[in-house]
């Protein structure tokens, strides 16, 4: 069974494996404290050109999310996120938990629109009542988005620009960062990220890593006392060396990069092998997942050779699909899914 | 240098990490939902001697502690620790994070003392005032303690006729459960534990796991749309099955138990050693921890060859320090640090 | 200065001071426990037709909504409103304050349609992904809604029906309830409330009392020790008897029905002076706010005698604003409104 | 029957209703935007003879207790009480449903001591582990305590001392603060509570009010956007003049003092009654409160004609039971229990 259901079916990269093996017997520091974190803190603050950087590794991107949002907002804020952020929706109110309001507004294939982030914002401040309105007090962005659409460095620039303006923080959830950069589509670099962003994450769960993310605080605002933070979240890994050495590995000689552009290369292949046979899809998407409108009897049959997500039905007969890559795919899985599809058509 | 200052300063057991090898590119299904998890569970189930159980994995014990113990209270409930209980003391706030107070009742060795259990929840109960008061709603135990002490099956079970008395559900943390269960000088069982609490964890990250801790329900008592709750404390993690594979290798043919008792052995080694040397106890334990008092001159000394944790100031010129053995401590390392601790006091 | 800013400008009926300064040296059981409380609830039971009910007082209305709405949904659920309720939008959060999440759905002048209810419900338990997801465990309604606008009897009982099919409470704010039920436009009784939601509050500080809400719990469905939580959320009025009171008074001889009455027939007289005028509503409301379309120039003449609120900008030369009528409003005022408006106008 | 047993069983003092019955149809500002919370807050001031204070109005103490620690500290911090601390043991836990622990240090007679306060700043600064602990973050006082004891001026010097040199907020509760102010053993003023706290409140419902309580900030040092914190707690009284007004009689001609010194003078007469007859008090009081022991079959006798409040177990054939005057308590009340007493005696 092929599998392209998601990028975190798999393991990790094997060079991480290699790393995790040799290092095992080592003793370390606990709670973050050793020296694969520090050094890969040090590789992630050079990879994004910003020196004075702080660098935190997480387990997961809700743990992140809700950890970033709750220390870096007051009690009296919320995070403005597009309606279909991932904040939002997928993440069992993991925010809310923490007791802040997520404040949306219509998003635009997954994107905020600057405009209307500055309404938002606006309307807000010239309120009479917004002293019992839950407060704008950070901007939430996924990069790509849970659409696999990236923002130009135009708009970016922009949702920037108001964040500073209003004086909250941007904050960027790079859960397939890795991806985004790499897309053939883009004109973002991580330096531009590192440069717009307060603080954003680097997904390592679904590029090339067992499980970790690392969180970096852009403009020395690293919330006080964070590791107590971290700790209160339940989200401080006693054994932190484990995702410092995974982001080590990942970004010695460019391994992140490398194994993103291939994902997202094979993405690639995929729209353009259903390009070809005239398949329409439900989003134009330059990065490694993938959307495509099938015919249901269609979907159903290839469904006995293939994984792939379920995304949304479009109509009684049409239901729009996710495939994705990753890392781990290889060239030939790509093949073998469009051998699959036109035995199915024929 | 010598490594004895915790019981977390290293990987995994072998096994583990070859398991992880070798299933690295298997596609799996996420959060949990995966063969390993549930092949782990079955193995769990079957150690605890009660099948109708149900198993979770977590990545860490803070973690685990604030989940369980939020999800299985009312908010107007607390927990009912020792003073000097992990989830009171080391976990930042946790618990109160998530709404509920720790009720503190004074500790014995690190222990609960069922008299006290008994006065603390008849007091409650009779006071009149008792709507305007934190309900006691949960006992919280660690097992082994903080002091590396264990209960009695005695003790354990008046400690659970009370809680069942009182309609409130008992829960052990077991991060260190193996060095419990496989200390020479106790009489309680996985069995028994399973028996008499209605959760408990078995922890992985201090023994032999790279991370994870096993939460189990013996009472078909989960809370209602557990993995909501999980996803909502930021605890659940994509790639579920790292903990689930973890613990499918520890508990196929022993190995939690094997590891666990070299460890114990290995510490009794320690306590042999030192009191063979005519050195004082600052507590009496059974398990993998040991406190010795040092006298301070002393004590600089062998803090150049051997780490070891700093545990309590006794006076002007002793101090309690802490060695722990690991699953991954060796018999020689037990030699070393008396051949150290010779020429330090020759 | 004319004041009709809203309905919350001026103290108590009359018949509640007179109350007040009458028992003031009677010594009361604390914290609700009294025979006025109690006197107060057994009235709001008949006049509600439900004998079995229970019915709790609070000070407020924002804190009676994060109270009922905390204690009735489990910590995995979020209330579902229309996007302009008042829970969502003016109570600075109070509610995600709790851990909960606020679900819009679009509102239609305020009020939730039941088709959208139902998609709303029926797509999230179709949702393969639910379990990421913030369960919807309540349905809120405002009744009025903040435009002043009501349910019909058929659609609160098509709302209340998709609750039942859900098991899920209906929960209906009634900051405004008796402008609501005295309306000359409606088919809706206070039994039909009590009958078709699960819990619902009275509200005191908008129509007659200094301040004061009864929450009524309609299916024996109190939360356990809800006096704890009341207590918890820092609600609980040390002399509870003087929201009993209030609410005795106000349930004594109809009189609740009476002023609320008075003041609707009020604002109807509002509604016909300004369409006699030709003025455009932006919202037509049957209770006793009244939404205005003012030409801005006007507006600023009008404001100098008359206090109304802004409400919303029209276009750049006309503005709605809100006129509100209360218990306290008397019939000389109304006159005095337009024989301003008619001076301005002239 | 006689009604000794609370401080909270009437309502306000007459001049207060009388103030509350003028005003009842003078429209207001909502929300304590109006000039009664306004001109209250400068009586206050001047009381407290700091004028750059902030003043706000909650309705209870709780509430009040609530939020200003919640407001005042860091999410990951704690308050330090004593153990017998109102916030401690009888809110519900309404502290740590914010999110904050209670740290809880051994009083002294409800006292906190400045040597234990030392000692547990300074170990938890020294704690090499003090990142996963919770800080301490404010410190908690009531005055008079829970058992109507006072702090000395020297005492509360040097626990703000303490403070000022931990850089953490000193919070003083002084929901029975009048009678605290009043008593004859005491030599702290309201100046002195206002140069030395950080914080503090003045209590009404407890001395003169129907309902109230007066938040005074007097270092410049009001937490942002405070009013949407109150509203966010539920705390926002729409018409909030109802707790400026009476605080404006209350410090109208020294009224709050007035009447808090009669009712000071009253309990030494209780005080007085006892020992000329021979009984030991439970605990010494200098204020409102007065704590007898009781032999229980005279207890038994008494309380068919007097309320009072059960205290405390003594032994099996004695209690500690609480009498408490208050600004409504008259002389010949006092004079009626010593007959009623001496009846029972004979």
């Amino acid at each position: 069974m092929l599998s392209l259901e998601s990028d975190y079916t798999k393991g990790a990269h094997k060079k991480i494996l290699e790393r995790l093996c040799e290092i095992n017997m080592e003793p370390q520091p606990g709670y973050g404290s050793d020296m694969y974190c520090e050094q890969a803190g040090e590789k992630i603050k050079a990879a994004c050109g910003c020196h004075d950087a702080d660098v935190f590794f997480m387990t997961g991107g809700t743990q992140t999310n809700a950890l970033i949002i709750d220390s870096m907002t007051e009690p009296y804020e919320g995070v403005v996120a597009a309606d279909s952020g991932h904040v939002s929706v997928h993440e069992a109110g993991a925010v809310e938990f923490t007791g802040h309001k997520v404040l949306t507004i219509p998003g635009n294939c997954g994107k905020i629109q600057a405009d209307r982030l500055r309404n938002c914002l606006e309307d807000f401040w010239k309120d009479e009542n917004h002293e019992h309105m839950v407060f704008p007090g950070m901007v939430y962005l996924s990069h790509p988005t849970e659409f696999g659409t990236l923002y130009s460095l135009k708009e970016l620039e922009e949702i920037s620009g108001i964040c500073r303006e209003y004086q909250i923080p941007l904050y960027l959830d790079g859960a397939r960062l890795g991806y985004g950069l790499m897309s053939q589509d883009t004109n973002v670099s991580l330096e531009d990220i590192a440069r717009l962003c307060d603080v954003f994450y680097i997904g390592g769960t679904k590029v090339g890593a067992l499980f970790g993310e690392a969180a970096v605080f852009t403009k020395k605002n690293t919330p006080k006392h964070f590791v107590t933070r971290i700790k209160q979240h339940g989200a401080l890994l006693a054994k932190g060396w484990l995702t410092g050495v995974q982001f080590d590995v990942l970004f010695t000689d460019g391994l992140y990069f490398e194994i993103s552009k291939k994902a997202v290369n094979l993405a690639q292949k995929i729209k353009e092998g259903f390009a070809q046979r005239g398949y329409e899809f439900f989003i134009d998407s330059p990065t490694n997942q993938q959307f495509i409108v099938l015919e249901n009897g269609e979907m159903e049959q290839l469904r006995k050779k293939v994984r792939f997500s379920f995304w949304e039905k479009i109509d009684d007969s049409h239901t729009a699909v996710r495939f994705a890559t990753s890392w781990a795919t290889k060239e030939s899985e790509i093949r073998e899914l469009f051998k699959i599809l036109d035995e199915v058509r024929s």
